[in-house]
């Protein structure tokens, strides 16, 4: 029985399912920190493998695998080249200047995501003025751009232009499998041109928490050591890298379902008077509501009282987002009810929503 | 039944019972970054008012804790005092300086545990040569000491020194329960004169992960901050604060057996000829082997085949650690087996032992 | 007798004159570190009292003044506001993120310059996920927005906004003098509505080395402690800071000669066909060579030839800049022999520049 | 004429003379942050082939060529080791940590200076929670120790052992030349065994300010990447760079004087009852005043009514230092001047000191 509330604000909030719970109670583990857990041993080996790559490490959040990633490549004053909305530089804490000493470049690409033509002469000279550039980050699917995915041309082209030009390349994959289900191609063509790779295993694909960072032995090896600094070492964490494990193998297919749902929920709000909608390429939808018909806040905190979680993006503007505790049924309710809300006016709602992640996952 | 192997490296190594990983399968779940978990809103409550403090934050790693706590009370450039043995400056991969520019100043104490005497005349003046002095970190039980406890009057004396002369106290109390069950106060009491404290719950409480950090409201708003940062900040992390629950609701008191069975290990090694130990105070027991007996590391080697895990911490001493997972019998058989190892002789034992924690936690 | 080189790259290029360097020579020194050098206790006081702040600390640099402003208002995983072209977040190495963990959020202006309807809605809420906004930072000059001067309107309403929301304002015064002889007000009036303002000696006010930062005593004190850590407290720096009180007496009016002469110069490249340009309002002068005629690069490359230093800042672009050490001929003399250049052609010109300010100060 | 004041503080207290100011008047200058100053160029050159180096930069003090020396051969999480009186680990504003994030490790040494027996076991092995080691840091002369000389002996073989063991050495040469005085041996022989050098050109060799980093050429331009982002790089900085040129030019050899000086102040005082003393190697002279006779703070604040600033180092103890505007007159006259202040007693002289360096340089 799906939940009573309509929870659309992000694809973190999913919920263990029984099977992946009792993955987790039946979990074997050991210390993880002397490498003595065979479930993330398990896990780690999985997904290197899945992307292509010598090795990996499980880490607490796609925020620490991301900044574990740019500690990799940089050193304190180096630059990194992202899209001007990319997770990394907008919505980690300010990870990259707190943590590495890292300055975040911001590029304005399309939709938040980066062609080389946007990169090209963005490569600092040697002027002591100026930080060197060491690394690229892409994100994909890009979140603020919509959930949109990279080609693996593009990606290749980036790949290429970078390696050429000394440089690193870093996806953060906080939804990758995503991209792999929307984008024709598989984990490993998509990571081939990239050097690591973060992956989130508490969005889209349904664990309580955790993530990966993947890539080459040498640069996993720096990275163990960053997560430990982070304090993101943990003991007897195959308790929460089985779900992960069950995840991988039974979650990524499935989110082609959550793809048609956003697909079907956005087409249902593509026929409301007052929305204006770019039809999804995954599972996240953005939209706005034209401001004669009330505020993004307004709306959001009247789909609250009915039941339905969806979080403004700005003024007009708001997110939603299919995940597997969302069925096409509640996402064709939810749209539903947004064109009630419209109807029936928004000016006199108290606008109550507080706290969130306003679309910053 | 206890498992083939006995071991006695950590606490850190125990796995979760059967009930805990009950407790785990069926916690009731939500964001915890959007402060809707209900089990970790649970857990934060329940060790906050345990320790008599306004607020908690769950945390990934007793590691993590500690860094919240010094960046909670330190900025760049300031330095903290501590006991030259102490976790927080020697065992946390350089967090101090690596994640918040906070230099240690290591002040030699005695087993582990400082005195007012010790800190008095150690508060920097206002030179500019010299970092501002703003924080005292104790630890307690005082690991690389003997697992020591501090005595109430103690820690007493020095909060009120280090708040008469301006300076904040936070306690690493990665064992804080061993110290209550052994020091004869409560969490509440021995906590009163310090600002805060970390507790970790993957060592005598048997968690598979997890630490807080406690202190005012204002200290833990900005600890949640510093828990994002370095990437700690995770989502439906009531899987693992259930165990945190289950342990502080199940496994505190029986932490008497664990120092029980730590003085009946000590004793029995007491007897042994080329062993030199003291009697332990919880359940940390550190002990030398006499060097015409052999090294500590060809001891531990020939201890691993025969099924009994302890680590060496320098060229003649071993610390072994009871806990949930060794019984009464399983401590007195490894004492056994060492006796037997040095009435053998060690000669001739390769020294096979490679990574493990070597006791830095 | 002028140089028989026409030195128009930058300001920071200036040559102590005779009377400047009698100063030096003569001047009364002590330990500064101690506070007893004479002439930096005079020179800070004079600079204090002049932009009408209560204290002033010496600096080895413009940067090294703009970093420990940053310092004074920002912990590490804090924000500043800043115009996408702003020195401070542009050429000063990366310094926010490397030395003080502070991440630059870049805001597009008009000009370099920033109005409150930039900022306004830019000021982060309190999302973990975000980091925390406390400081805007303005540049007056505006130096890559064509050396453009703040109104005093726009200053106080900058000042207004940002006290008003809780932040603070430090003005990057690299050239605050150039603005006060341009903009029609005195030093005083331009820096009542900003906290701390940094000041270069080594522009156009022709010192060799030296800059100071300006705030309240509370600020100075933070700041002084900030110099030191970056190895910038001196000793007997009464000997350059001789030439920043010569400076001070001296050469701030004669700079209205430079912005004549910037205007001279400026005004006749308008007669060049090939050349764009817009009017400089002080002594900066930016134009642009038409793609047709060829590139800045060999433009610079040619002139250089012919004993004219002016670097490109782009590919059709670049910056010519007045000073003490440029005459109305010599600066009229540049412009007919960049029309030569641009008559004869400049196809054929092998492009040599290499290194150079680039126009970065 | 000496000073009416005998200033024995420290060297950092050094005038320039009538000599070395002219040589500043005079000097040729360019843009030094373009490589354009002929002087600081040539003043790089002269420094490195003094110590049989490739490369070297100026700077702005002792300090930041210090930590330039730090970043160059440290990460992030890195540590160093150091002898626990140490001037980059004790006095310089907590630099490693705040600004390189690096950790410094004490290690206990006799009178200041290491020997390689100190360090032998002291180099962290891989465990993720230690920190590597990557550096070793000497003092020559060492401050605290007394301002004691390293034997080219003991210097060879710290070298030898670094090197084989993958650590690069740091010397802070901020007395580097009272050590060849004294020691026996080239600058460039005794730079032989160690990576990088920083030498202080405002100490005994008596410059208004300004110092350097000597190492290779890939060091060096590490190193003067890491000065622009302190703000350590300067513009016309021949100015003082011509001191320096000067300094070594004439002020190296007449360092003898400065330690005869030290030497017969020393011999005065051993001959004064209620002084404690140990015969000083180069111009720093520590000693004690026994308890019974008073406070070293009451004989400093008493000293500087008479006309002469000794700092004291502690409760007991001070510190006085020869130079070249210390006599040998002054110095004796100050060591009569000590023995009056015992024979009469300071049993009711006010603790007026305070500030000043306190002999952390």
């Amino acid at each position: 029985m799906p939940d009573a509330i309509i929870e659309m604000r992000s694809d973190t909030m999913t919920k263990p399912t029984p099977a992946m719970r009792e993955a987790i109670a039946n979990a074997e583990v050991g210390d993880d920190m002397s490498g003595e857990d065979p479930t993330v041993n398990r896990l780690e080996a999985m997904i290197a493998e899945r992307l292509g790559k010598e090795a990996a490490v499980f880490a607490c959040s796609g925020t620490q695998s991301n900044q574990m990633g740019v500690r990799v490549h940089c050193r304190p004053g180096d630059e990194l080249l992202i899209e001007a909305w990319g997770h990394i530089a907008s919505y980690e804490a300010g990870g990259p200047a707190a943590l590495s000493g890292v300055t975040c470049r911001p590029i304005i690409g399309r939709r938040g995501l980066l062609e080389v033509s946007d990169l090209e002469g963005q490569i600092h000279n040697d002027d002591q003025h100026l930080c060197p550039t060491r690394l690229v980050c892409v994100e994909n699917t890009a979140n603020r751009g919509g959930g949109v995915v990279y080609s693996l041309g593009a990606m290749q082209q980036i790949g290429a232009w970078a390696h050429e030009n000394g440089l690193k390349v870093h996806m953060d994959g906080a939804r990758l499998f995503n991209a792999v289900v929307a984008g024709g191609y598989t984990a490993q063509e998509i990571c081939e041109p990239v050097d690591t790779i973060s992956v989130c295993f508490s969005k889209g694909l349904g664990c309580p928490m955790g993530s990966a960072l993947i890539g080459s032995e040498e640069e996993i090896r720096i990275a163990r050591r960053a997560r430990k600094l982070f304090g993101g070492a943990m003991r007897q964490s195959g308790i929460v890298a089985a779900a992960a494990i069950y995840a991988l193998e039974n979650n990524v297919d499935r989110m082609q379902e959550d793809h048609d749902n956003a697909r079907a929920f956005a087409e249902a709000l593509s026929q409301i008077e007052g929305i204006e909608i770019e039809m999804p390429e995954t599972n996240l939808v953005f939209f706005d509501v034209e401001q004669e018909y009330g505020t993004a806040f307004a709306l959001s905190s009247r789909l609250r009282e009915l039941g339905v979680n969806i979080n403004p993006t700005g003024p007009q503007s708001l997110r939603a987002c299919t995940h597997l505790d969302v069925t096409r049924e509640q996402s064709l309710r939810a749209a539903e009810l947004i064109g009630d809300c419209l109807s029936k006016g928004l000016a006199d709602v108290a606008e109550t929503i507080t706290g969130g992640p306003y679309a910053s996952r």
